[in-house]
């Protein structure tokens, strides 16, 4: 950082020593100069679809966007870096120091761009915070879900509408996985295809346990009811467990399965969670297969608005960071208002797949029946299948409070008829098909 | 208009006196003053709706709208209205007297938003020229796809992406309609309960010829590729002519019927048209029933994203435009860049559905496929059905251009044994699932 002094504040010669510009752009218009923190995948693809895009981005905006530094762990300095460019892209990943970049460069005026759903889930009000207080850009469309453009749909066109629930798919790999269970895979070989293609990493824990959809979750219940949700006051649960059978059964149930998150008002209070769920085949998500992401946001006013689209992939998330670049050039909306005070829901009702394995003999199915009635929960539909050590029920309850239905699983497994630990699994039913 | 002279300038004092924010708004800050043209359906709708979130906009936003003067065709002033308002909404709809409203406003430096998809599509280069040489905003979300948000999509989101292809279901009349006859209304019946709901005017004709679809498409075609596309480019064909027993094959065939509207490049030039198709299961748009609205962009570095919502309705209309007043009091997206020439395409090629009515004798495949094959069209599925008076083929071609296929089918009605007109219905297949 010793070399800041010595960088031109108008930064004008840095950008025009590294432009990505093509070389015949004969244009006298003053570059808009960015500076790039992070090249990785997503960073050299931000770099290079930049250069392509810049002549048709002056076309419309009057100026071309260049990259004016770069930084990563090796070369650059971030003072020199701020020194010379007019807005900030993040594209580091994780708190430290992409936390400290983004507030020094806010602090000194500079409109941000960033891609962090982990740094926005966790230190989002900070960061709203300082970019209200200084007047700047801060946004983060990559961070939530890929390219589908979410974050602009709450934030901008329905910024006037108030909104009553949110169901996405956040998580490209698990809905991957899921595809191919539904296919017929196991979960292990599953993700070894999706490890194999890419859509999965060496170490997958923080997709298929649920982490990384409850962090985007967390950014988008901020954006749809204005509470100060963070990523550790969303519980998750992940697809690990989940078993092939189950999703079999589903089928003949006319259920598909998959990762959601849910933001909703309830009862006064806000209720944000991720976990496996079965879908009816009418639901706006049932259709999405493969590595896509897709939110419906459901409001009396609009009745619902679903987008989908690529979850992953390193251009496709350096199209919405290059989207909030040119966001940000052209205007566009300011951060978060200050945070609303809103209670978080733990135990929401729902209705629920149940899965048990039971003794054959007479009369399991009504003191099973029994069980559930005295805690309250009714059924809606079961199947009897199998003989002697293969008989199961499977059942989809009407809604219920999960403490309910926890209470009546509790007493079940006193019992003397089950022979295995009982599998529930979430239903989203069908309400606007 | 003799009483503009005695309007003050400001327009403070008619902002107050017919502000519709909550009486117990006690805020000091100016409202935001809203002058509304056209108080319809759409109209009540979005002064109601902004009565209900003024206070809200207001939070996140500093200032609160107010509707500072109403002009309906018995009531109201258009210059004194002008002169009360920042902005100016326009939901009357039609070209005249809607177009000098909106030209006078912009010269005379007002922000405006229209729903009005007919003069959008008609004198469109007139109306952005004029909102670029004044420097103001010129919104237009509900002109488009109801409370879908694909004209933000396009404008911002998607404003550096090099677009290869749009397809839209941008009519919900004929969305429902065509929902109806697949579940085995008659075309008939289906109108009827489509006016029946209101979802249907009582002279359906601008929905079911495919125009209302059209202006629709030649927006969405100027904002995606820049050409200045006018309703008059857009060739449309409607879904009077559509047979419930082509949706009964094309079931069988693992297809489902919809009007689309397209717009892509083609060959270095652009093709846009509206005409009923095919779409196979796994297409994004083959799921979207009933009265909504859908649109898919496709592009090299986003893939594809989809959206979809309702496409109707004074409430959903009045919540994008509620969403256009918003983003100009955020900023947001000031008017398309002049347009760029490019080629208008008409014989463009698709794979179709072809059902001849045949006689029912040897040898008639074989005839019907020659004479296909000279013309360049080649099959890729084909059902014969029927005996005596009922024998019919029911095909699905590959790609061919269209010129092609009408080539081979005027051949084909000059035969001896064809009993009717030959009914061909394009097919879209699907490319990414």
């Amino acid at each position: 950082m010793s070399v800041s002094e010595t960088t031109p504040p108008s930064g004008i010669e840095v950008a025009v020593g590294s432009a990505t510009v093509a070389a015949d752009d004969t244009t006298a218009s003053t570059p808009f100069r960015v500076g790039l923190l992070g090249h990785g995948t997503v960073g050299s693809a931000f770099a290079e679809l930049l250069g392509e895009r810049a002549g048709e981005i002056e076309r419309f905006n009057g100026r071309a966007p260049v990259i004016s530094g770069v930084l990563t762990r090796t070369r650059g300095d971030f003072e020199e870096i701020l020194a010379g460019a007019e807005l900030i892209v993040e594209v580091i990943g994780g708190i430290e120091p992409a936390r400290e970049y983004l507030l020094a460069a806010m602090r000194a005026g500079r409109d941000v761009v960033s891609a962090n759903k982990q740094l926005l889930s966790q230190h989002g009000e900070e960061l709203f915070g300082v970019a209200r207080e200084h007047g700047v850009h801060l946004r983060f469309e990559a961070a939530v879900a890929g390219a589908v453009p979410v974050v602009r749909l709450l934030e901008e066109s329905l910024a006037a509408t108030p909104i009553e629930r949110i169901h996405g798919i956040v998580n490209g790999t698990t809905n991957f996985i899921l595809s191919e269970m539904a296919k017929g895979s196991t979960y292990a070989e599953a993700l070894a295809e999706a490890q194999r293609l890419g859509y999965a990493e060496a170490d997958p824990s923080d997709d298929v346990s649920g982490r990384d959809a409850a962090a985007k979750m967390a950014i988008l219940a901020r954006l749809a009811f204005g509470a100060p949700v963070r990523l550790d006051d969303v519980p998750y649960e992940g697809i690990e467990h989940l078993q092939g059978d189950d999703l079999e059964y589903a089928c003949e149930l006319g259920l598909g399965l998959k990762l959601i998150g849910t933001a909703e008002r309830r009862d006064g209070g806000l209720s944000v969670r991720v976990y496996p769920a079965f879908l009816y085949a009418g639901h706006p998500l049932s259709s999405v297969s493969g590595p896509f992401n897709a939110v419906t946001v459901e409001s009396e006013a609009i009745t619902e608005i679903t987008m989908s689209g690529p979850g992953a992939g390193g251009r496709q998330t350096a199209s919405a960071v290059l989207g909030d670049v040119v966001s940000v050039m052209t205007g566009g909306a300011r951060p978060p208002a200050p945070p609303l005070p809103m209670r978080l829901l733990e135990d929401v009702a729902s209705a629920f797949y149940v899965h048990l394995e039971v003794a054959d003999r007479p009369g399991v199915l009504a003191a099973v029946t029994q069980v559930l009635g005295e805690q309250g929960v009714s059924i809606k539909s079961v199947l009897q299948r199998g003989l002697g050590e293969n008989a199961r029920l499977v059942m989809v309850t009407h809604q219920v409070a999960e403490s309910s239905l926890r209470a009546a699983i509790a007493l079940l497994e006193e019992s003397d008829f089950l022979r295995s630990t009982p599998r529930t699994i979430r239903v989203i039913e069908e309400e606007f098909v």
